[in-house]
């Protein structure tokens, strides 16, 4: 039998909290998670620095996967009713869901804006170089890893497969905020998957969604606008996250000027030179990073070590609301103030914003756009949802941005110069309350 | 107003998806979550390798360290209609409970049996020793630490306050088991805590329940014991370990026998020469394990490479049922043969047992005794649990234990030696089926 | 001791699905529910005729009641650290939760719009006119009971008591939005309501949240919005009240033109003559509804007998939509027809609307108004939640009104003259689709 | 096509608390359900009187009927793949499950006890009687009928059908089980039905579980273990029933004696009269039984009124544990006593006893046995579940019977003779407490 239709003696199931069950009948699917690859993803969490707001996030993206793969694996059972798809196809759908965030390296967010890199580029990377991964995907058929790169990609031709996995409502996002509402606890986070999987109808080019089923849409992009402003942009995981940020961008400036670190960090040189193979970007993983950080905690230089300090232990920056649009005057004052107080503002004095784009609608040559979700009506057309739902109209295309002004409370606290201290205060808290960062 | 007295301008919560909300209210609760010691707990899983059979057990320490925490706080305050308990009292509790676990280190379990150590020495330690821990509780009183250290210790004279943290239906027990279920996402490990709770009754030197509530005990117990073998003794979770311990054992020897390391392994060599500091051993975590895990994946000897490439990989040892004392012979023969194909039996031919006790009524002078269940009968007399429940009764004190023989599969299938192998076969699988280890 | 401040030997508790558990502490409440006037509730269905569509929905008005008793003790017991409310308030709002839906009767919607009835004047009745709840609140104190009746009513001086009861997130309203959906097993309808009731406030003469806790707000808001249109709305159950109406209409039509009942309809007299005393009117439950249903499925009147059979064997009508402002004369045309082929348009063709109001800010002068909901914010001051919230904010005060036409497709199928019946047909199916009705 | 072969359109959902949703895409089995007979099962409650103390518990026969049919479908589905099963065997299954309690009325069990009715033998009728269901399911196939009523009947040639709807681990008992425990809100009740099912096979006659499966179903056990303790015999409920069956005795016997009822019992005649018809039957839920009972309350003869009285406005009897082989004395002092103080035993002084066998063997002879439950070993063999599993051991075959003593502690309360009244007291609260009644 070719490998690509041999099924395994027995199905075999992982228990997964968010679905009950996974299951696995392909023996390809079953090789690909027994990748050294795949299982990588076990050291890399969902969430990044979410645990430490919400205790119980500490999930991770192995978790994910097998779900985003058995969301899809129930859409495919259901439309097979309507449209016959062949093997091929089929296995298409679910190793892409599968091995979608491959190319996730630890606390994701943070290193590639400091490091410049992009985690679709390595997925792309493990699936089409030297790997097991890419092994297994050629067993399937020469040109199969290329195929599924493309469904990663978006640019693969047959639109239907890449809508399952990458539209404003496909299996990635419908597991990740169940995952994430259940890991974290929170209420939000749920809707009626079953019913949404079960209006699914398979369109051409595109997954649309029978309208009596719009309900249970509005729902998930409610979910999906809650789980936004409650839990990715927390500002205390959003604090922790600017502190990670700070020790790479102080690793690789320590780097740059010839620093002496206690011990050679090999596993960030290739980081810090702006050149990374696929073999040291796959050794990299959340481990390897506490590692250093543990040991920075001992490092000369007194900012990398208060930095790591803080990150392993949660003593994390404060914050007030500060829009650095409106309030240049306030920063400028503040930035020369802490110069004064030898607090270098430059780790210290930090402006985060977070936004989201909740639902929106199609705007042809914007790069991250994502396919618009469709109504079937009962005559056949097909109606974007945002005219046909007023709640999801009302928040249609609506960019809202929040920013937060970060710092280290403690140290002010402590300086000598009273004064000075007094003028920061009286800025920062002119602003607003100081929020205790739990 | 004194220390211990201090209460948080308003109360903190923690989000917890198992109990819902963990509410603080007292600042020295608040202080000791914010220690460095306990912090340190979040980098600690709750089940250890649990997480390779079921992805979702990706839960730490800490977590169930504020669960237990949470339960005792609910308790103490459903009593207080009842009985005049004193701030102080009410806070050695709440302490107690949270701080019950803060001596475990990474994979305790293999750690402990490798390297001959003790995590409730450790908690002691950390409790009474020069940490932050210990000044926040000095500041409560003097001695307050070495009452903490008592209660955890089971040593403190009052036995009452003893009996929440540690019984047959303490606090830690009642977490833990619905914690990893929620977590493992079976559904197993589900009771009626909030029925629990409201039928519990402090009675001189013991909590005992209600009898009106016993069915509700009944179910707690059961789903301990379906807890132990569907989760805590499941066999790829052990093989997990057996893999585990035996890279310990390898690195320890390899030490020993004075091999250079390409890196020389500096958090582990007190671990190695069997003297431990406190500071070592708060340093180590499972991130600083790992790293090491990782790096030897690339070392010179064969042996250790292979384990820590397993390890990592998830490349686990299948196994069959395997009585060690009615099977000598064959374990001899396979002993022998392993020998001869040149697979070091030492480390590739492993039996592993696992057993638990359910419920067990007070036998004086062992150990490892916990407190029985009490009932409170409606006369006002007590009852020992397995006299008033049949269930109970049936599974009292029987110890089941099971052991199996675990061993790598794929290293079988390649050697050359097909006479050997074949031997070797037919003697495993002679004891029964292999039994694919997912 | 004072019968108002009696408390039960041990506390007593109700397992309640939606609130795990149900507590009374006070005599008085004790002694309330076991009234028959208040046990009368279990004999009446929360939602009416929902079950012939969500067969789960069979909870009684008795599961509610007890609900909105059960929250308000909790919301009383939070606020009891901030604001001292002496014994007498807090049972005058317990008392006021548990019995704020004592007056109503089987089918309330239909009943009172068919015979012009208000059970919230039978509410008053029962709590002040000659009966064991009202003996049992006069004991409390002379007078009591007035106050009860006064903040069921909105009258009671103290708004701030009133507003637990009543207002755009009341105790009510949270318990009905929970428990309807843990009974029809929808998705929709959950909210975390132990982080509502952690941020309530007391102040002055109202119940206000803290700014923090908006987004629990936001999503209690959208739950309400869901289960309108997927629940309460639902046309099926809509078809149900169509026919019931019709009942009631045509029983009460052939009274008044002296029809001779096989049985003489003892209960409903009163009901048809328009004068209802407190005694009858507390006879009749859903019941006794139902044997005369069941007994008029044999009566001479073909209209009677038809629609009581439709009734209790479910043999509803189906709809289409149907907006009467806009087709008034296709209705004239269908009105036409229907008399032309012998089938009562009266019965038989009939526009039902729905709308809903989901959130709406003070509007004075209005009759229904309900209070708006207002933050608190950081600063002390108080803000309209429609002016914080965008999602709020876009439903905010949008009446939606849902109109549709509902028929016996069944009739039509079977009725002679195919030409009329084609002209009927191409008219209703000319406006849109005949949705099955399950 | 066929009728039997005939598919609806589009899938039909029904929205289920506990299955999620029940799948129809059969057209028999849609016709089915619409039917009258099928219809009335919404008009008797699952748990009869059981909502007097839980009081969720108020779901009807019609939701489990079609959660049996619902786990039906789901085991046909999961065996697709290893037995083929034609088109005629998989409508008899699920119609079978459908229909197999069609023949319940209002309260079955005090009815068919004080009438000396049994349910079974009037779904049969149904099933075969002059009904829409016969004519549907004779529509299939002539013959169908009688095979469904076979299945049901447990005489149907094959066996493997049958152990699907009636053996140890039945589809009828998982399924009320688990709707019972959600509707009541308990927290037993549940256990891991998707991965009973996942092992269940078929094997010659019965259904056989592998026993890999073995802790699930050991979970199932003890669910039914507990929920018969902790809810079917809950003594409030059998309260409830004491009073319901003395009523029907006392009506049979006043008709009996030629008493004149206000109103014509004309629904109960034929009950009293010991002939039943079908047509009768079908006529009698539970909304007439209240009718009647809320009648019977303003009757002449003064049991028969206060009975009724007690049981609308649950006015429960108390009752003491008592055994009435060890204390026959006892109670004909009691009798006596209550003779003496003018309150009729018969009626006021009740021995009721529960008994239950959680799990048994197969007992040949024995007439209500239930097929025992196998495990399919890993090398084909079978073995009986309690040869495997020492939980189910230790409560295989042990009956476990408990008798209570009810009587109305108000009416003692009440009495003159004070002497006598104490009398009375001391026998019965010597034997233990009184418990209150909630």
């Amino acid at each position: 039998m070719a490998y690509k239709d041999e099924q395994l003696n027995e199905e075999k199931v992982f228990k997964d909290p968010v679905h009950r069950y996974i299951h696995v009948r392909d023996r390809v699917i079953w090789d690909l998670i027994a990748t050294p690859e795949f299982q990588r993803l076990r050291r890399i969490k969902q969430l990044g620095t979410t645990n430490l707001t919400f205790h119980g996030a500490e999930h991770s993206r192995f978790n994910h996967s097998l779900g985003v793969y058995e969301i899809v694996r129930r859409i495919i059972y259901n439309f097979k009713d309507r449209e016959h798809w062949n093997n091929d196809q089929r296995l298409l759908c679910m190793c892409a869901a599968l091995l979608h965030d491959l190319g996730h390296g630890p606390f994701s967010h943070s290193f590639e804006k400091v490091f410049k890199l992009d985690h679709e580029y390595f997925t792309q990377q493990i699936i089409l170089g030297d790997t097991y991964v890419h092994k297994i995907l050629e067993r399937v058929r020469p040109g199969f890893s290329q195929d599924v790169a493309d469904v990663i990609g978006k640019t693969y031709s047959d639109k239907l497969v890449v809508s399952l996995i990458s539209s404003q409502i496909d299996a990635d996002r419908m597991d990740y905020l169940q995952r994430d509402a259940y890991f974290t606890g929170v209420s939000y986070g749920h809707f009626d998957m079953e019913r949404i999987l079960r209006v699914m109808r398979p369109k051409e080019d595109q997954v649309v969604i029978k309208s009596s089923g719009m309900h249970a849409v509005e729902d998930y992009i409610m979910s999906r606008y809650q789980m936004y402003w409650q839990v990715y942009f927390h500002p205390v995981t959003r604090s922790a996250e600017v502190i990670l940020s700070k020790i790479l961008h102080r690793a690789k400036e320590l780097y740059e000027n010839n620093y002496e670190f206690k011990l050679k960090p090999t596993h960030f040189l290739s980081f810090f030179s702006g050149d990374v193979s696929l073999d040291e970007y796959l050794k990299l993983d959340e481990g390897i990073v506490h590692y250093y950080f543990q040991l920075w905690q001992e490092e000369e230089d007194e900012i990398i070590r208060d930095l790591c300090e803080r990150f392993i232990n949660r003593r994390l920056f404060k914050y007030v609301e500060f829009n650095p649009n409106k309030q240049m005057n306030e920063w400028m004052k503040l930035h020369k103030l802490f110069l004064e107080i030898g607090v270098d503002p430059e780790y210290y004095l930090v402006v985060d914003s977070s936004s989201d784009l909740p639902y929106d609608f199609y705007r042809p040559g914007e790069e991250e756009e994502r396919l618009p979700i469709h109504l079937l009506m009962p005559d056949g057309s097909l109606k974007e949802l945002s005219r046909h739902s007023e709640i999801v109209e009302s928040i249609s295309g609506k960019k809202r941005t929040d920013h937060k002004l970060y710092f280290p409370k403690d140290i002010l606290e402590k300086i000598s110069d009273k004064k000075k201290a007094n003028e920061i205060k009286e800025i920062l808290y002119g602003q607003g309350d100081v929020f205790d960062v739990k």
